[in-house]
């Protein structure tokens, strides 16, 4: 498996939950936990209930901000348990990890690490947290009582993300759809970082910039930008550029900025 | 979905598990749940765990044996964290509901009643308990740390069989493996009960039968069985007859005991 898979929990407000998750994680081989605004990770009650995967809570890492959290990845799917306006693409668990199964298979997984975003126990995630996502996933439930905890719904995710993972081949030149669709199938080439998704990092600098003109040419009033900046956000998360085509959007940004005279 | 599922906990020790479980089925659409030789299910601290699922733990039925809780069941899954010796086919999680998602689709289902059986916290299903199965089901882990707590397990296995049975048109032909190739693919036929796999309590009075029988005839010495009962059963359960076949070997039996004379 090429492609890396880290899980953020953000705003968790019960000690415990950041510990049933990392066991969860851990469960199905997933290490990597990030943090955003949680409470403490560390506490005996959280090592407790790890249950042995004291790893995962001592090597997790801690963010100011999902922002920054997820800056390096390029692709960001957030949990959530209802449908929302204006989000990105609603998609169960299992179409999720047919989706990372496909790109763990592809040329493109080398060097693309995918967040897994967990909010807070009640209320979820953010609509500012949500904006970050390029996918939203739901896990299918009892539409009479969905009250799955965190430390299940990361159970779930995490087994999910195994079992489709594990289902693919390595390597193998499977057909990509959409922007992952890289080498031939006939030899497996390695793709250019350039070709992969941008990163959340630089999709945000793209977001400013684009908002800094739309500013300038009085397209967008900053003081009632009603549903513009969502709308535009969730269109390019939902059809994340690669790098590639990011600069040439930044490029254009710059140009309208800085017009050559004579030109 | 014709099938019915019911979930059957065999000496769970903590109270709280028995919560978690029940929530954990419930989230997922599953309401029946069996106890044998557990601990309180109704405790304070179940009912919390159960997170609102009270219903579930309150309509659970108790059995005094595990034979007792599955004497009305066709299928019955056992859960295990080990593979053992003699033990009936082991399969993932997945392919469990593939094989159940199949069935519910069948002409078969109804009046199908299938058990899944979860052992106790640390010590899980006794080679008695698992003697009971159909099948065993393992969920995939992490072979480094595949510490799954109860209430995850149910979560992982309610979650893939809602998704399996979900996934599957109800009703239509679909073309049946072994014993439940029924109806043609032209026309459902409504399967006769009798073509069904046996309950699980016509099983145990073929196998008391057929030990009668191995005894009487000198066949099997009680006082040193070896292995001999774990293979019949083993065989039989991995491959349960319909009730109009085990009302055949149950003849067979019968006439070797009582032949008529003259014949």
């Amino acid at each position: 498996m090429n492609v890396e898979i880290v899980f953020v929990m953000v705003g968790t407000t019960h000690t415990g939950n950041l510990g049933a998750a990392a066991r969860a994680m851990k469960t199905m081989g997933f290490m990597k936990l990030r943090l955003v605004d949680t409470c403490s990770h560390l506490s005996d009650e959280a090592l407790a209930r790890s249950s042995g995967a004291n790893d995962v809570l001592k090597e997790a890492q801690k963010f100011s901000s999902l922002s920054e959290a997820i800056a390096d990845c390029r692709t960001v799917i957030g949990t959530s348990a209802r449908a929302r306006q204006l989000a990105v693409p609603l998609k169960s668990c299992r179409d999720i990890a047919d989706e990372l199964a496909e790109l763990s298979a592809s040329d493109a997984a080398q060097n693309h690490r995918v967040a897994m975003v967990f909010g807070q126990e009640r209320s979820g995630l953010s609509n500012e947290s949500l904006d970050l996502c390029t996918r939203l996933l739901r896990i299918p439930c009892n539409p009479e009582f969905s009250s799955l905890n965190l430390g299940s719904a990361v159970q779930v995710v995490a087994y999910e993300l195994s079992q489709a993972i594990e289902s693919v081949p390595q390597g193998a030149p499977v057909p990509m759809p959409g922007k992952w669709k890289g080498g031939s199938s006939e030899q497996a080439v390695e793709l250019d970082d350039d070709e992969k998704p941008a990163t959340s990092a630089s999709m945000e600098h793209f977001f400013e910039h684009l908002d800094r003109v739309m500013i300038d040419t009085g397209f967008l009033n900053p003081e009632n930008p009603r549903l513009l900046r969502r709308k535009i956000r969730r269109y390019f998360e939902s059809n994340r550029p690669s790098t590639n085509e990011l600069s040439l959007f930044r490029g254009i940004l710059s140009a309208t900025e800085n017009p050559k005279s004579g030109q």
